[in-house]
């Protein structure tokens, strides 16, 4: 276990828990969602302006920060921390997600996976040793072990050949597990082991009993939110938290939409990152209280209310739907950073909402009252 | 003469001049910089930023806004003020130097300039008429008459076909000066008139006598900073100054660098704006202390400074120079949006030390200092 690093649960409601994770740089409350800042910044968000939204954590990722600007630079400028100004914890991803399932022209084989650069064009050599090394290099809080992802709806002309591909990928994560946590060598930096086996529950429930009797701080589910049913992936979060160690922290990577992380609160995950708060805010999709808001409908041309009534973000204190719209349509990047702000706050407003209401054991109503939202409700 | 506008002078230095221009949102202290938010927004840069960097003015595009979100929009939204969240002064453009000088496509008569919507592809006509309505629409604290703008350089290969369309170009600005004038409907909104004359120094004398006899609130020089040697342009300010009421706010149109601006400082101007420091942000290029900063450039890799070690700008309080290059590099937004807020701050900066200087009586040693910089000189 990582020195400086621990878990403790505060609060019950249900399967829903509330906790306190202990980092070198920093305590995050939980359920806590981490604003993704790829290339150790969130796209046109500063440091400062993540402190002043309430961020706790960020997730920076492995892959893309090796390939530029190299992990010996942002180890030179001490660490993450140093390097982006925030000084608060982060959590890396190993890049497996990006080596393993985003192009066809990379190979995996036992000992890692071989990967041609975008940016040089060169092969270069992943391998769970590596993972570890990068990322303790960059310094962050939270590692993760290199997994291999095979998404649960690959293959399906031939469910029994996507099947055995799962079930190979999955078995070679749980052996890189272990050569990840035989590769540590920096104390100060949690591990988390990542559990694998797309949609089946079986295969899930072995990973995570495999993976758990690793000495890792933390637990996360990979391959999630990439097909499968909506109902069927609470059903695998809860099996799998059936088979891991109650005390420490799980982590579900990559996920959701509002819906999503109320859902998986309410099935006992802790930990969130998603691209979409500002990924949507990009495209002028904003989640407000009332539900969705396309900010460049034309229905909004002279509508001086703030984007959400109820928000207390820097951008609803100030800008109306009118002016937000006329930035997105103009393609002025201040639209999509202030659109970012507003999600960012969104996300981050609701997680507070979520730890409160579990601590109060009434966390049913706020899972009802965003899933009364739904997506198509646009105000 | 509008009401709620006046100017006052408050120190002079040579010919340099501190003052006062009160307008109905506020009063700016002189010498002073505008932002250019041309579509009602500093790219990347909110209100609430443009704040807390000191700015005390901005300046928005007629012909912009009037394309796009309209001016009626903005009207019904409560003008500049209400619509951007900017409620401090606004200065807008006329759109002439857009219709006149940008395109070969669009034709200039007695009547106004007919030019093609790049949105829609119609024919529209701005008339001076219309550009008084379309600012009196905008609600901006100051609005600019429509003027023709023909560049010095026009032409070099017929120096006489040139003079004679400078020659006519300024007579008609005169002219539509009057039209301008005669159709100001809203009392409490400054108009100023512009100097034209291209860089013959008796046309423009012509120009600006020819202006000051009109009920304008302030002058501009108008078609410089197109070509025109840098000493000729001092000696055309120079000359045209000696023709202008000196109690009148005067203000130089789109210039420049900071030494452009402290050398028109001391021939007597009070007023600029330019989207140099915006620009140069975008591409990476910060104004310093020390000259210069080309903050891609591979010598910043893993320099741990701030871009300026003597700046006092949210962006050196924070971020090093590795970061910053790190993120233009990678084509982040967050790098162009922090090497902005740092170059708007330098030039608010630079005009906050010039008004202190001339209070002092020292403003030659700000000057001085500028000059020296230079532009060759990267640190």
């Amino acid at each position: 276990m990582a020195a400086g690093f621990d878990f403790g649960i505060t609060a019950r409601d249900g399967e829903a828990r509330a906790g306190r994770m202990r980092t070198p740089h920093g305590t995050v409350a939980t359920p806590a969602f981490m604003p993704v800042a790829t290339l150790g910044a969130v796209r046109g968000v500063s440091a400062a302006d993540l402190e002043a939204l309430g961020a706790q954590i960020l997730l920076a990722n492995t892959y893309h920060l090796h390939e530029r600007p190299g992990e010996s630079i942002v180890s030179g400028q001490g660490g993450l921390h140093g390097f982006t100004g925030w000084r608060g914890p982060w959590l890396t991803d190993s890049g497996g997600y990006q080596v393993t399932s985003l192009s066809a022209r990379n190979r995996v084989d036992e000992d890692g996976v071989t990967f041609t650069s975008p940016l040089d064009g060169r092969r270069r050599l992943l391998t769970p040793e590596r993972a570890v090394a990068i990322q303790e290099a960059l310094g962050s809080d939270i590692a993760m072990v290199l997994d291999e992802c095979q998404p649960p709806a690959a293959d399906a002309a031939s469910p029994a050949g996507a099947t055995l591909r799962i079930r190979a990928a999955t078995e070679r994560t749980q052996r890189w597990a272990e050569r990840c946590a035989a590769a540590r060598k920096r104390r100060s930096q949690a591990l988390f082991g990542i559990v694998q086996g797309g949609a089946d529950e079986g295969l899930r429930r072995w990973s995570a009993r495999a993976t758990a009797t690793l000495p890792f701080d933390g637990f996360a589910h990979g391959g999630l939110g990439l097909g499968e049913a909506h109902t069927r992936r609470l059903d695998l979060l809860r099996a799998t938290h059936a088979e891991l160690p109650a005390a420490a922290p799980r982590y579900l990577m990559g996920l959701g939409r509002p819906l999503d992380l109320v859902e998986a609160i309410a099935a006992g995950v802790d930990l969130f990152d998603c691209v979409i708060p500002t990924r949507h805010a990009r495209h002028g999709v904003l989640f407000t209280s009332e539900g969705l808001l396309r900010a460049r409908n034309a229905r909004f041309a002279d509508d001086a209310r703030p984007p959400d009534p109820d928000c207390d973000c820097p951008t609803c204190a100030r800008i109306s739907r009118a002016y937000l719209r006329h930035l997105l349509r103009a393609g002025e990047i201040l639209g999509a950073r202030l659109a970012s702000l507003h999600n960012l706050r969104f996300y981050l407003r609701l997680m507070a909402e979520a730890r409160a209401a579990i601590a109060a054991g009434a966390f049913e109503p706020v899972r009802a009252r965003v899933a009364a939202l739904g997506d198509a409700a646009v105000p």
